[in-house]
């Protein structure tokens, strides 16, 4: 496939004329052909108003369709072939393994979303039949099912090329709940991203879906990305990415004459939590494991470990020295875009400068493009009266707290701001201490691991890859996992309509059988439900 | 019960230092006694922070003592007795048997959300079991329950004293959760809500639960309210009442350094939707049902149908001539406060003196306390014009559309805001014709129902009592019915954790015996799921 630098609006594809922006291929700093050009206000336009008039005939695609049409997605990606991995390793300097590895969770979650479309579970359909005898008054019919919001706006992220950009997690899950998807393409991976982009307009017209059910546009400043929050046809956001730029979405969200769900992941600083017992018996194998989570691609995940918290004393010690031995050894390496890079570097002095803190090692030096790696330690009494130290560096920085005991763990814990995880590195003996940690930690985390770090996160359906703010917009979600697709999904009930009326999730004879709540009691389809 | 005019804080009762309210027997004038203190910032201090002591206790409370406490509370409340409904009936002005099916569905509210509870199913568990031979990388365990947000805060609403007050649905879904509430009272009827509130606080204190649990606050002005929705320790926020209201506290909580959710309820005109075949046959009996609906509870409700669409025509003359004249002999009626009735009074005069509006019919007139039913008409082409006319008359108003055809009709459906309903009154012959409006009225409104009117809302468990905005702030939930404990959960992610430290929820051997989901499959409580 040759990448044209085109905007994909609804079936067509069509050149930019707002600026353009280009690929930088951020090992080398080259800069990679061709020009993108940047959508003006009436491609918004047009990609809005075709996403609006495919939306009524999109959300009543049957479940099957709709499956299918998630796996043609699937499918395409995979017949993009290897210029998708090459582009995709070169716009992101990501090593070719683990593109490869994202292409496979990207194509599997459009799968998993499939099989989710196919069940119809998440229609969540609810009936509580008429009785007509009850008294004092007759009750009414009333059915329920959920409806999909309405066009959706996803922007793309740096991080995962593949997995949370074009045709990720925020556009499988918005797709499968039967809204139609526009697009605002990250200006690291645009190459990537058309090449994605052209594998879903195509399973749009394979599958003879309606044209808007999926638009792309390059933005080559800020004004199409504001414009689809602020457009009334776009009823939902999924975002990745800053806590800067995350609030101005929700800000710009909020003020809209009709206000809608902005769902943005942005900011976590994900603490690792040593106890006692855990340090005492594997402090140096817990500090290798901890430096692999740390500079894992760069250390550019949502769930980058960049707190450790633990009790003062040798077995500490021994932890810091194991990481210290590990992280020292560790090559720099290659960030994914040059602007990306100068901020953690700013961060990382900006931390290393301060007064509390202790540079306690770095990675090797390289290139200009790549980042050193960096560990930083202060004490719990610094960390709770500076609030700064509190912040995400994106990037492989993380900061050891020396509590003075665990009483003042828990201190940190209770004033942490939300995040996506937390991580319990324990032994059984540390169980008690533990259980007086638990509910803190559900109060601020959307995820709590047991010896092991939050990086690798499982695509399944106990997932919960979201978490009180900062960590999301919205806690009451997660951006990866099929319970993701609620998050475009809201009820609509149905009183006394007449069976041919009904939608057919809703018929008396079930006709998808469907599982669904009778009376508030969960009936599978096997039983004759009215 | 000797109501006393106290505030009331975890366990105990205390005077209110700021400034005082008063009830008004809306009927009469007449000042009800006795003075209701006003709460000082202090006293919501203490609120807050005993609530906020209480959660992780309260939270964790059984699934059987949470539902016994539900049912304890609607106990307590019937043991008030004749007293409260005597009270309730002299602050609202509201007749007898209203008050008293009121009650009925008050206390069934509370025993149903206890049923909910005692299933375990809103807690949506899901199991996916680790698979350590998984190839290239194991699958670790993961294991998914929604926990509450936290303490919420509610705001009575006028229009229901006992149903959407302090023991009222936002109350009793938040309570079922496993959120501590803290209730502003509305100041419309103190004493119902201060007599309410001792049955809450006597439940608290009858089932041994956490002091914070509940608390009651009056507010002379609106610093309380405000002060409530902006504390750190309130997690979300329900309310019934304006729009101006409503989007005031969305405001308030959109601009928190933690920003947290708002289930306002707040305008909705409800449009009639009268098809032609329905029309022709019925036009008479539908004209005297309408105005049974329009003039109920003095039209004080959110579902009130204040928007009638139809074709124009002799069918449509008949409707309205049957209309006017069961309106012109119904009696005036008393309103809830002096307040909304002179509010009612003002809108009705600017409706009926707009230049494109004719006014149809009022009902007889009363006393200087009663409110005069009214209803007006226009034109389609004057209503798209002029969104003035889209605004919610809070009362028994009501604004005929006359539309030159169906397509007209559609075209006005598509440009109205979201609603709380949209009632069709219908023939079989007008079935093609429904399905066209079927899909614009799915995007714009919470319940769809046919042949029947909005008002009396059913509280089961497939009700939506909600819908887009401005209907209310988040029409991706409902206030009534079962499905309202939603909008206080969220989920958190377990991953592997050793079974002594998983919440009984999520233990292997299924000890609550919950219906659960295992990698993505509903699994009874019968089956051995792990």
């Amino acid at each position: 496939m040759q990448i044209l630098g085109e905007l994909l609006i609804g079936n067509r594809a069509v050149r930019g004329m707002n600026g353009a922006i280009n690929a930088v291929n951020p090992t080398s700093g080259e800069i990679l052909g061709p020009d993108f050009g940047g959508a003006m206000h009436e491609n918004l336009e047009q990609a809005c108003a075709l996403a609006w008039q495919a939306f009524d005939r999109y959300r009543e695609t049957s479940l099957e369709a709709r499956a299918v049409f998630l796996e043609t997605i699937a499918q395409n990606i995979l017949d993009l072939g290897d210029a998708l991995i090459a582009r995709c390793v070169s716009e992101s300097g990501l090593p070719r393994a683990r593109i490869e590895g994202e292409r496979g969770r990207t194509v599997g979650q459009l799968r998993m979303f499939a099989a989710v479309v196919r069940s119809g579970d998440y229609l969540e359909t609810r009936i509580d039949p008429a009785q007509p005898e009850r008294k004092p008054f007759a009750r009414v019919d009333l059915r329920l099912r959920n409806i999909p919001v309405g066009p959706v706006a996803v922007f793309g992220a740096s991080n995962f090329p593949l997995a949370f950009s074009v045709a990720g997690g925020d556009t499988a899950s918005a797709l499968a709940a039967g809204c139609p998807v526009v697009v605002k393409a990250h200006s690291a991976h645009p190459g990537t991203s058309e090449m994605i982009g052209r594998a879903v307009q195509k399973a749009v017209m394979d599958c003879d879906f309606p044209e808007g059910t999926f638009s792309l546009l390059f933005d080559s400043g800020r004004s199409i990305g504001q414009g689809l929050v602020s457009d009334h046809r776009i009823k939902a956001v999924g975002f990745t990415g800053s806590r800067t730029g995350g609030t101005a979405l929700m800000q710009l969200a909020a003020v809209r004459p009709e206000p809608i769900p902005v769902y943005a992941e942005m900011s976590s600083i994900n603490p690792v939590l040593l106890f006692p017992h855990a340090l005492s018996s594997r402090a140096e194998s817990i500090g290798k494991e901890f430096v692999g989570s740390l500079v894992l691609g760069s250390g550019q995940f949502c769930t980058n470990p960049g707190l450790i918290l633990a009790v003062e004393g040798p077995d500490l010690n021994t932890f810091m020295d194991a990481a210290k031995i590990a992280l020292n050894q560790q090559a720099a390496s290659t960030m994914l875009t040059p602007g990306i890079h100068q901020a953690y570097d700013t961060s990382v002095k900006t931390i290393g400068a301060h007064p509390e803190v202790r540079t306690e090692a770095r990675s090797q030096s390289g290139t200009q493009y790549q980042g050193q790696a960096a560990l930083f330690s202060t004490t719990a009494e610094a960390f709770q009266k500076h609030a700064e130290l509190q912040e995400e560096i994106f990037g492989a920085s993380s900061l050891v707290v020396r509590c003075p005991d665990l009483a003042a763990m828990l201190d940190i814990v209770e004033n942490l701001e939300g995040q996506l995880t937390a991580s319990l590195h324990i032994e059984e003996a540390d169980h008690a201490e533990v259980r007086a940690f638990l509910p803190a930690l559900e109060r601020r985390v959307g995820r709590i691991l047991v010896n092991g770090f939050g990086t690798g996160v499982e695509v399944g359906h106990a997932m919960v890859h979201g978490g009180p703010y900062p960590s999301t917009a919205d806690g009451r979600s997660t951006s990866v996992g099929s319970l993701a697709i609620f998050r475009f999904l809201r009820p609509v009930s149905y009183q006394d309509m007449p069976e041919s009326l009904l939608p057919d999730a809703l018929k008396t004879g079930n006709p998808l059988s469907l599982t669904r709540r009778v009376d508030g009691r969960l009936q599978s389809s096997n039983a004759n439900v009215v």
